[in-house]
Order: structure tokens, then sequence, then C-alpha cells
């Protein structure tokens, strides 16, 4: 059979993540995931969700059952133009950031245009560097975010249309941009003319006070365009989130997801905006920052005690879910085999970059196993360390 | 401000239906919308939605707010696989047929393709036509379908990459194609190669024995994609559907649909495949398929009627929501004005199709209004009608 096809077809590749995570089988009746960015169960706010949910069909408000506009369901785009302080013909409800990215994608890019994003990032970038054919350019991450001179000296030789960039708590290297950086970049938007694209599904869970995103920072709000997603605070699985936006933006971003999908699940618009209207919501929002940060300073002491005995250099995320490890020599994919045998499961670093050669990075996710899995899977991490080590000399 | 766009953001339009209905005001406090293409209100099976996410919330399955796969939930597609007598990897999950469109366009859509479709259909595919600057081909309807000479005979001028057929109570016309034609049609598509996008949420509400699908028909099950939707049966706010197509297919539109929003929201995939699993569902169909005979056989009493006084010629669906009428002559956007001021919305035909000269036909939903509305709307049709034709004498 011959599948008749567009060019973006054969252009579109699988998801990194995925295609590396494929090929990992364990024989462990138990294995440990570090690999799985995703938040922890015991978070997922399954009572509020039952009663928010019960009360929605209790009311009945009209058009529940309905389609809603493209652009939002209106009481939840009101409950988000108060607490982001922006107006309402700035949003635009998503289902979550893959789409929001996406939609962006849309409308910004043709096919070969110049696209920066930080070396290392999250594989959704790489999926739209693939499907348009760009030409991908990374950017280094210093301790405080992309490499500013780097980038300036990049796009003095090639201009960019648009950039990428998680500024909180960064998916993998958990770096934070700073505050003087934020404010060059959008320096350099205005003055180079290219589009930031801010994907910040992390900024609640942040240990430390916020530093103003992007978009906030942005003057005249023609340059950056803000992803939010509630995946990674309620659940994966509600697929909600927003953009923020210059109206023309939203107009025009509105007319993609129209073609897209209608809209968004009215139902699950509804459930989230009665949550984070709630009296409760502070209080879940603060539990889930102190979890992940006693999950964080665990995990630190074991890296701490990795350093210690074998030299392994690791961030110091300042929130979010992710620990950014480096090993140092060695081809990790090979670690990859023993820790799999052993029980333990982690992601490569070569899953967030177009050109990592070093080989020598892993992401750890300390989010989402169970508080007796931590220990086990750190204990696996060592022992099939140890293990390739050997085996390797 | 100069928006930084991609070609296709130039190419998009507004929905032909939403641009001709942002125009219309109404002064009346209870205008009748037999515009509105949806199902009626009280066929939303509220109970059952209810009390099915309890039951979900109550036995919490283990990735209940989780990601799931983008090809769906898995015991989701075993119940489609079992009820479509199709294999498991002919299936993949979407957020209803507008997403279902929007991925297969994706999959086998260049720019400047010819594409064709019926005369008139649903303002889907012109969206498509305007987004991929498509070279579209409308072939006429007859009471049994598609004029599949005219097909034929444009196919040897200009061979088509794509085609776009709503078999079953067609939006706007009703018609339902023959199986006949639809033989002749995959015969069609398999000697001159192209590929039949099967859009068909209305099969449900046939008031006749179902005809088999293009999809069913197709032999080796490599020319058509079918696309079927929860949203006309269930409740539009659920956002669920799923395409049929062969694995080859599948798997691209699965890679689309990652990148497009990493998967239909599971929750909303778990209700439904609870409630189309349960042993109310047949009854809930018969229930709806029986309403809207009824709403036909009033409509078509009125439309009789109309035909007697004033010579309105309209089709006779076999199911589905609507009704097509031709009033001769005059440009109904004018009638539209007055029907406007006496609280009656239509649709002009207009709107289903890029080259309609005639401008004498209007669809007319006979589903979503209340009762009451039923020969108010009427009644204000008839009004308007006459005023118009006054007016222009």
């Amino acid at each position: 059979m011959e599948p008749i096809l567009s060019h973006l077809s054969f252009q579109i590749k699988e998801n990194a993540i995925d295609s590396f995570m494929d090929e990992i089988k364990t024989p462990v009746t138990d294995p440990v995931f570090f690999s799985v960015g995703l938040p922890n169960k015991k978070l997922i706010p399954k009572k509020q969700l039952q009663a928010m949910t019960n009360m929605l069909f209790e009311n009945d408000p009209s058009n529940l059952y309905n389609y809603c506009s493209s652009k939002g369901y209106d009481p939840f785009i009101s409950t988000i133009s108060a607490k982001e302080t922006i107006a309402e013909n700035f949003i635009m409800v998503t289902n979550g950031n893959t789409q929001g990215f996406d939609l962006v994608c849309r409308m910004l890019l043709n096919q070969k245009d110049s696209f920066a994003m930080e070396a290392y990032t999250y594989s959704i970038a790489h999926s739209a560097i693939h499907q348009y054919n760009l030409n991908a350019i990374e950017i280094p991450l210093q301790q405080d975010g992309m490499d500013m001179d780097v980038l300036e000296a990049s796009i003095k030789k090639v201009p960019i249309k648009a950039l990428y960039i998680i500024p909180n708590a960064q998916n993998p290297t958990g770096i934070t941009i700073s505050l003087e950086k934020r404010k060059r970049l959008i320096d350099l938007a205005y003055q180079y003319n290219f589009i930031i694209i801010e994907d910040d599904p992390y900024r609640e869970l942040l240990f430390d006070e916020r530093i103003p995103s992007l978009f906030e920072l942005d003057p005249l709000k023609e340059k950056v365009i803000y992803l939010y997603s509630f995946s990674k605070i309620i659940a994966p699985a509600m697929r909600t989130g927003f953009i923020l936006a210059h109206p023309v933006y939203i107009q025009k971003l509105e007319q993609f997801k129209q073609i897209q999908d209608a809209c968004t699940s009215p139902i699950n618009q509804m459930i989230i905006n009665n949550l984070i209207s709630s009296y409760v919501w502070p209080d879940l929002l603060e539990q889930q920052k102190n979890f992940y940060e006693n999950r964080k300073k665990i995990t630190q002491h074991f890296l701490i005690n990795m350093h210690k005995k074998y030299g392994w250099l690791s961030s110091d995320p300042a929130g979010g879910l992710f620990y950014w490890v480096n090993v140092l020599d060695g081809d990790v994919l090979e670690w990859m085999k023993y820790a799999a045998a052993s029980g333990v499961i982690f992601v490569p670093g070569k899953a967030f970059s177009l050109n990592d050669v070093t080989n020598t990075k892993i992401r750890i996710c300390y989010a989402y196993c169970n508080d007796d899995e931590m220990m086990k899977g750190f204990e696996r991490l060592e022992e099939s360390f140890v293990k390739w080590k050997n085996n390797v000399q």
C-alpha cells in the first residue's frame, strides 16, 4: 500500500522521549519511574473534582452540554482575566500547552523558518522543528537561564522568527531564568522582531517567590505569547490550559482553534473554573509546593552523596518536578540498560536536544513516584551505575 | 502593530455560518433558532452522564487523572472495536469530527491540492479549502447523493487527492447517498487513487435502516477514512469522537494528535465508554430517533403547506437534523433580515457552498428548538416571507 500523504506527514517524527522509552524493557515487577514527568497522584484534588462536577450537574447551567465559543467558556475567561490581571480579549482557552504550542506554531511558522530554543528543552519544541522543517537554533543554558550573548550573536548572523522558552523550573534542567535576562530577552525581541513563546506550566511549583513572567514584562504585549496549563497542578486528564497574547494574535488563534476542535470541553472548563475560584484552592497549591520541595530535598541529599562518591554534577532546581544530572563520562544510553535491568527508569539527556553529543546527562523526575519508591529508586540508580562502570572498564 | 504570521494565517477565514450569523440581530425577546445545528436539549442524557461520572470517581480507576495514549483510552478503543467490528489498530479517538477532519487534512493535504466535495456541504470543508489554498471542486447533489457521472468526468480532467462526503442525512440537504453510488464512489477512489473522507455524525439518527458506510464497503480499507462523533447523540460538550482508517494512516494521525493536544480528555472518554456500554444506551438512541422523526413530520406538514401556498421546494430528509428549502427566487439574505425582525433565524444556503449564485435556499434545523417554539417559528417564517415578497414587488 502506497499511502497518500502531505509533506508534513513525511517530516513529522515520533516524540523523542517516547522513542527512547519505547525501547526500555524492565524485567522487574516493581520498576521505579523517575522518567514520568507527571504530578504525584496523591496531589490530584480528587474529592474537590468530584464535588465540583456534582455541583455542576446539580446546578445544570444553560449550555453545560453544548459547544462554547472557541475562545473559551465566558465565566472561565473572566476568572482567568481577574487572576492574571489582563483584559479578556488577551485570553484564549486551550486543551493544555501541547495544543497552545501547536496553535501558536500554526499561526506563526512557515517551512524553514529560523526558530531558537534552550539546549536542552522539552521535546515539544523539537516536534515543531521536524514538522515545519525549521532551522533550529539551540542556545546554551547557564545557571540563570539562556545565554543572552550567544543568543544575540546568533540572531545577528541569522534572524529568528520565534523563540521557545520555559522560564520557570525548566524541563529538563530545573533552571529558572533571572529577571535581568528576562528583560534583556524582551529587549532583543523588540530590537530583532521575533516572538517569544513562553511555556510556563511550573510557575505555581516554584519554592521561592515568582519572578514576573516575560508576558508581564512585555510593555506592549506584542512580542510574548504566554502558554499556561492546569495539567501539572490539577490533572493532565482535564486537558485544559490557556494562552495569553495580544488580541491580534488571539483572534487568529481562535480561528485555528475553531478549525482544530471547535472548543475545549466546556464541562472541563466549568469544573476547573469552579475549582480555582474556590476557597480551598490556595491551600491545595501550597500543599503541592511543600510536597515537591520536600521531594527535592530528599533527592538533593541523594545527589550530594553521589557527587561525593562518583563526582555526579546536578542542578539545584528552584521548583518544578525535575533534577538534571551529569555523570561526566560514558554514554548514559548504555547505563539505561543496566538501570532498566535493576528496575529504575530515567530519561536520557539526548531526548531534550537535537545536537547532544556528550551523552552524559539524565533527567530525574522526583514528583511522580510513591514515597516508598523514592529510596528504592535511588538505590537502583547507584547499583546500576556501579555495574555499568565496572563492566565498561 | 505588524503581527508576525504564517502563510496559513493569511489564508484561514472565519467559518461561513458564523460570519452570516454574526450579522444577524433580532429585536425580538424570544427568537426561534432554526439556525442552530445542535441536538435537542431534552435528549441530552443528563442523569446518565451524572451517574456515569460519579461511578467513575467512586471506582477511581488507575490513570483516571492522567494522560492516556494519543490513540485513545484502551478500554474505550476496545468498546469501539467491538461495536464497529474492526480491529483496534484501525481506531483513533478524537475530540469530535472537527478535530478528526483537521487531523486528516494535516496528514493528507498540501497547498493547492485538488479536493472534491458535495455542493452544498458543511462549512468545515470550506475552512480546509481556504487554509490550504486548495483547488476546490464542488460536485452537484442529486436525490440519491453526489452526481457520480459529474464526479468522474471532473476527475478525468483534474485528478483529486481527496473527497469529503457526509453520507447520511447530509448537512445541509438531509440527503443520504444510495448503496449503488457508495459502491461506485469506492470504485472511483481505487481507480483514480484518492482518499474519501467520510464524515458520519448522523448515522444513528436515520429513520430507516442504515446503509453500510463507505468505510465498511471499502474492501481493502485503503481509500476511506471514517469520522464519527458523539456530539450529536450524547453532547457536544463531551468533545469526543473517533477515526476509523487503515493502520498506516492511524499511525500518522496518532503523531499529529500527539503534537496537537497529547490526547482527548481521558475522563470524557471513560464517561462515554461507560454510557455507550450500558444497557440503557439502545433505548436512549431509540428515543432520539423517534423524537427527530416526529419533529421531521411536523416540519414536513408545514413545508407541504408552504409548497401549496408559495411553491417552496424541500428535501425529504431520511434522518438527521435538517430540512433544505428552496424558495425559488429572490435573495434569501434579504429575507433573513425580515425573518430576524420577526424573530426567526435560519442559515442561508450560501453558507454551504463556495459558488452559490442562486441565493434561494435555506437550511432549517428542526432539532434544537423547544416544542412550543416550533409552531411560532413556522408562523414567523411565513409572515416574514410574505412581508419580504410584498416589499420586493
